[in-house]
């Protein structure tokens, strides 16, 4: 399969200037540019894109769900078929090792055919019905049914660190095509090739189940121009993006000043506490050291889940501890950055720790010059009343970086996560002679954190019904919903009750026989 | 009970100053001043009623839900018992008739008794449960559980067309208060002592069933100084108000510039447009126009679902229904505007309406010397193409007044749902001959409203499972919740997700033998 260099727009591909500059990948190992040059859409590819979409949504989100469910299971089959081409583009983007891509691969075909089921049980629906009471005094009620409808065309946002699952047809896209709405996907800058692929799959599986032209396009361009348009146009009704808080907040600005404003689903920023309690510290230090370090160091830490916060009591133990993870850092292999951008922040974020008073480097890892873009993990420490006194030690560091904080009594461990902002995860490690002193905790990190894990490491994120892939601000910027997972459907619904629907006139989700064999609660029972 | 003019701050009653002015409320009848002065809340009093919500938060947010629902009774019990003493109040401040405000209070305890019985139904907290798979390759699989959680402390703006049933213990304070969430009430200025006897009541019904002391506080202020206090806080993390689209924008833009933005429902402005389709029209073109006045001038339309807009075909059809509805208008009996500021804003918009070219005034209703604040009902008409070229004439008007529009075609009647805002309600009134049209009709609704209503009026919304009170922007600020029914406990929580819970630490909702008995998906399966 040939990289074309083009947009995707519905069913067509088609190039475009690239006289202002144009976008090419960079391979992070060895720093060369990988062909071809990308264009950058302008305004006549969004008005395309955008009214194509537009012109899709009422035909689109009317299908019936077993042929939006067919369409996700060709994408996913298609993206299967591309084969090594796939991994090998994403590879050489990325920097990211097979096995992983691998993997991420298998993830999100996952997602889409997950999202089939989802659609086929048609829990998502959440239908509502109560019968009419025609003989109520003093006043009848009418029948009523409530089902949730879509919001109508998506902006998604590939990120940077998932080529495959927060990217083209990741969990937004999966969640968006679920749920009824078109999505227009702007392909992140540094995996060019990789969302070519993907979305050349996607396309044709578009065109292959006979869906409506528009519901699927994949546009390049910058975040400045080509994100703020598509956030901006009248006909855009939500926007997915996982990136840089500085990128999602601005994104969000944008979408609140429009005259309509529209539902942002930014996922920007996390440091992900980990609490290693007494008991459990005291007796496996050495192995939470390797495990941490395993963790922090995996991907070359760019994982919006990488744990970098270790709260613990003071001690020998925490000694022991600190001791190994160091020991473990020094000892890590240097692994490639995504991009140069993300190792230029890196660095800066490295450089702000180290000069920060009352902080000192526990370990650093290896350095290498056989990387364009590399990643020398680094672990530093403070106390507790430094990092509550010091914003700056609560900024999340994209990449291998992690800060342990040393608390002097629970009641610090305490203060450290009510001073802490929102969390995607939160940690805490014990064994049952901790539980009298994990339950003085937990309920401080429920209201932190969108997930609160028990002896385990945050970096996996199980694709699931129970999953949370979320949470308060600025972890993202809006805690009521997930990114990943079955629930994340949701962030593509609303709510519509109808009264007194004639049963000529009922969708078959809410006709009295219930043809489809849907979940539903009928005055007020399931 | 005699009134105090007191603030209600957790469980003690202070006053105030009122040097720089304070709050009465008037008679829209008389016009008279009605003692006592309330004060006007300053940041003292803010802040001290939010530090007393978030100390309230983790242990209300933790009881158990008996205790809560328990607590929510006892309120609706306080408030019933108050008697004539509220009704008597409450129709001297709005000069809403007595059977409409008993109506009113019922609806209101109601409210507050259906959230008792969903937080003994346990489905609101959404348990998803995956086991454990730890023999799953390449990964096993830790075990996960999802359930909702509250947001945190809740600012409430009281309502000033529904005294009881959107203002103190209104819908949004009793899905917070269900919800886990401690609540802060601005008691709209126009009714601060029917604000005050429920406030009371709910404050007794916190110390009665031992509550936190911050679950519950009531301020009397502006909504530029009182009301931009409390979205400011940062120990707010919710909002909900029903008001003016200024108002609601207002109090967005403030949640919006905070360090940490927060959710704000705000239900602002909605014209509610009926279409009459043609064979039902022909059939009942009389008995239609005199049920459309009825619902129009229903508490001088003082209802955000009041049918401000009449969509239908041209012909002899509709020419029936408006001379029927013209004169109903004329017959119509003045009634009173709930506040000076209503009547003055009511005022303008008519002559607004008068002066709009190619707008022809139908009827108008009688006037009269004997109220302070009167409605003189108004019926204009104008053409679509008219409509659909002046935005002036897709503002709500609040009160007794609407616009027929007069289409020359079913396409004609799309274009104008397609132009307009997002709605509250929609309404067809159709018979069997006119169910192909309104098939052409019904996705075009969904789109813009939040209910879809048949053959009725939109002015009564069943407080129930299946509705939905919400609706695209500017209908509400948020689509994707409903002010009224049990669904709208959702606006105030949010997911978490626990992986490998030890069941000694699980709350008893997770746990795994459900001694809660509550509704729960294991598997993928409920």
């Amino acid at each position: 399969m040939t990289l074309e260099g083009h947009h995707l727009i519905g069913f067509t591909s088609q190039g475009g200037s690239t006289d202002g500059g144009g976008i090419s990948a960079i391979n992070p190992v060895s720093g060369e540019t990988l062909a071809p040059l990308y264009p950058m859409a302008g305004q006549t590819e969004v008005e395309r894109a955008c009214q194509l979409a537009e012109d899709a949504f009422l035909p689109y989100s009317r299908l019936p769900v077993a042929d939006r469910a067919a369409f996700l299971e060709a994408a996913a089959d298609n993206i299967d078929a591309i084969g090594d081409t796939l991994t090998e583009r994403a590879m050489a983007e990325t920097g990211l090792p097979k096995a992983r891509l691998e993997g991420e691969r298998g993830r999100t075909c996952g997602q889409l055919r997950l999202f089939a089921e989802v659609l086929r049980s048609g829990d998502y629906l959440g239908v509502r019905i109560e019968d009419a009471l025609p003989e109520r005094t003093p006043m009848p009620r009418p029948s009523l049914a409530q089902q949730q409808v879509p919001l109508g065309p998506v902006a998604v946002f590939g990120a940077s660190n998932f080529p495959l699952a927060f990217s083209v047809a990741g969990g937004d896209t999966a969640a968006a095509l679920a749920a009824g709405c078109p999505v227009i996907v702007k392909a992140h800058s540094a995996h060019p090739g990789t969302s070519e692929l993907v979305g050349r799959a996607v396309q044709q599986a578009a065109k292959s189940c006979s869906m409506p032209e528009g519901v699927f396009s994949l546009l390049y361009g910058s975040g400045s121009e080509l994100g703020q348009a598509l956030v901006k146009d009248p006909r855009i009704q939500a926007v997915g993006f996982t990136g840089s808080r500085n990128g999602g907040a601005a994104l969000l600005r944008t979408a609140q000043a429009r005259p309509q404003p529209i539902p942002v689903y930014a996922e920007m920023s996390s440091i992900n506490p980990v609490v290693l309690l007494p008991q459990q510290l005291e007796a496996n230090a050495e192995a939470l050291g390797d495990a941490f370090v395993a963790s922090l160091t995996m991907g070359a830490g760019q994982f919006c889940t990488n744990p970098g916060l270790i709260l613990a009591l003071s001690g020998t133990a925490l000694e022991r501890f600190v001791e190994q993870a160091g020991a473990a850092v020094r000892e890590a292999a240097p692994q490639p950055l995504l991009t140069p951008d993300i190792h230029t922040a890196y660095q800066q974020g490295v450089a702000q720790l180290t000069d920060q008073p009352d902080v000192s480097l526990v370990a650093k890892g290896k350095a290498t010059v056989h990387l364009a873009c590399p990643c020398q993990p680094h672990l530093f420490r403070t106390t507790a009343n430094t990092f509550i006194g010091n914003d700056a030690l609560h900024d999340e560091v994209f990449g291998a970086c992690a800060l342990v904080v040393e608390c002097d009594s629970v009641a610090q461990i305490q203060q450290v996560l009510t001073a802490m902002e929102g969390q995607l995860t939160a940690t805490m490690h014990l064994e049952e002679a901790d539980y009298a002193m994990a339950d003085q905790l937990l309920p401080l990190l429920e209201r932190r954190a969108g997930r609160i894990l028990f002896n385990g490491w945050p970096t996996g994120v199980e694709v699931c019904h129970s999953m949370v892939h979320g949470g308060p601000w600025p972890s993202t910027s809006d805690s009521r919903t997930t990114s990943v997972g079955s629930a994340s459907i949701q962030r593509f619904l609303r709510p519509v009750c109808y009264q007194a629907l004639p049963e000529a006139l009922a969708p078959d989700s809410l006709k009295a026989d219930n043809p489809l064999g849907l979940p539903r609660q009928v005055n007020g029972k399931r």
